[in-house]
């Protein structure tokens, strides 16, 4: 029963390749890990790199990652339209395979505990892993950003989970923890005008009345000139695809605008997808487990 | 680059559990072979197996299996709904992962070899492994049972593809091919008129008319007296499920009936599924092979 533990580390450098080819030498290096994919943002200014394996490796790529981002990121100089806090921003454990959430959360404490420590960059613990209701959601922890986090690590309110107060002069703070697999999901509308893509967005939204696990904002698509509600789905199972879409649908019925299409950026879990065409097969008694030809395919 | 074939066979016994459990101690012995189930239908008095692992293995479990059958049934006293015409009647090999349909071809000879110069059990190639297109079709070729198979034998046109031209005197003939991956699907309608799934079927399956790929008939749910269309859908890829489910809900709509559900019996491959979802969903772009988790936890 081997266990398969996913992270997805995400670092205030989207510009510079070379540093962003660093920090994947990093990860590349520990045996057994598999780099699945890293991007960079120019006008964020920021990268997001995934891989998984067992969870020691794991996290000790992890671990190298970010002391590399440490070393070559200095946030003092850093500009970019995303948020962020710390120059290792944000380090979510997701669990795969024969790994239950609790074992994320031990993960990510271990290696929250092991940043402070070797790299004197203080941390947080969010979703999963927080110690307090307020620090669940990674917004607030990184409202302020970099350049407001030594005025809010005075606040006892916001000492950090490992490390003390201060940050660190070059690399601020960052966020570690332990969550489901995050699905990102857009639905683009017959429109141009992205007024309707907002409206849309904010009823269907949990924050502000609609369901829950989705959040959701109404962007402009400028080369095809047209509207998209663009969202993060946090939790697949209870907050299935096709309620979203069939949601959005329904929604944009108002304006007389149709969906065109749809995509998921990035990976998705099997069962996401799976659970979709079961709701639109109207598909009795299917087992996930037992009746897909590739879970016989994966390993114990 | 692990090559990986499933296999599964029809036994011409659904009865005598004794027997069952004795060709799955066959299959059970070879190493590195996984069998993923084995059922019995005591009407048809037939049972079938599905196992899988590399060629090799699969082929020696598939032979085992062959001749255990034909030691312990006897044809001559073979009674059951389902046609048939030999002890173990059928063995498709179906590719699974790095394997291509001309490598299950030349496995399904190998195997079709043996079987006729160890077990003097005549041989026909089909599906994809046939040697003549009127050989394509399992029901041409066995057409006449195996009470007909002497005298169909006689006929130079039908002479097997290994062996002689006799029969086995209890055991028969036996079909070995390789074929895709068979889905048995069913969609179940909200009346009791047998005669309306009867109708469909005829309109919606490839030999009438309707969609390549498609075999289908009409059949009564007793224990909840509703019809229903069951079907196997021999190439998902060419004729995905989805087409089927909206081709039956638009033909039923001619009686004012709807689909109140369907099922997949046994198992699928994930990409079936899959495609429904990008369908229904109207996915843009999505790339299976990079986008879906599960397939980054599949071995090479």
């Amino acid at each position: 029963m081997t266990k398969i533990v996913e992270c997805i580390p995400n670092f205030s450098e989207g510009r510079r390749k070379e540093v962003i080819e660093k920090i994947a030498e990093e990860i590349k290096k520990v045996p057994k890990v598999r780099l699945l994919d890293y991007s960079a943002d120019q006008s964020h200014n920021r990268s997001v790199f995934t891989f998984m394996g067992e969870p020691e490796a794991v996290m000790e790529a992890a671990f190298l990652s970010a002391k590399k981002a440490v070393e070559l990121i200095d946030m003092t100089k850093h500009k970019g339209e995303h948020p962020r806090m710390g120059a290792v921003d944000v380090i979510p454990f997701v669990p795969v395979k024969n790994m239950t959430m609790e074992e994320c959360v031990a993960l990510s404490k271990e290696l929250g505990r092991r940043i402070a420590e070797e790299l004197s960059v203080p941390v947080f613990l969010y979703e999963a892993s927080a110690t307090r209701p307020e620090r669940k959601n990674l917004a607030e922890i990184r409202k302020g950003e970099f350049e407001g986090m030594p005025q809010k690590l005075k606040d006892p309110a916001w000492m950090p989970d490992f490390g003390k107060p201060e940050i660190h002069p070059t690399a601020g703070v960052v966020a570690v923890g332990a969550r489901m697999p995050l699905i990102a999901y857009n639905v683009n509308l017959n429109t141009s005008d992205i007024n309707i893509a907002k409206n849309i967005a904010k009823v269907i939204r949990e924050s502000s009345g609609g369901l829950k696990n989705v959040k959701a904002i109404g962007v402009m698509l400028e080369e095809r000139q047209i509207a998209q509600v663009s969202m993060n789905l946090t939790n697949y199972e209870q907050t299935a695809i096709y309620r979203v879409f069939e949601l959005i649908k329904m929604e944009a019925k108002r304006y007389g605008v149709e969906i065109v299409g749809s995509e998921i950026v990035g990976i998705t879990p099997m069962k996401a997808l799976i659970e979709t065409a079961k709701y639109y097969l109207r598909l009795e008694n299917f087992n996930d487990e037992k009746q897909v030809l590739e879970n016989y395919l994966i390993g114990e």
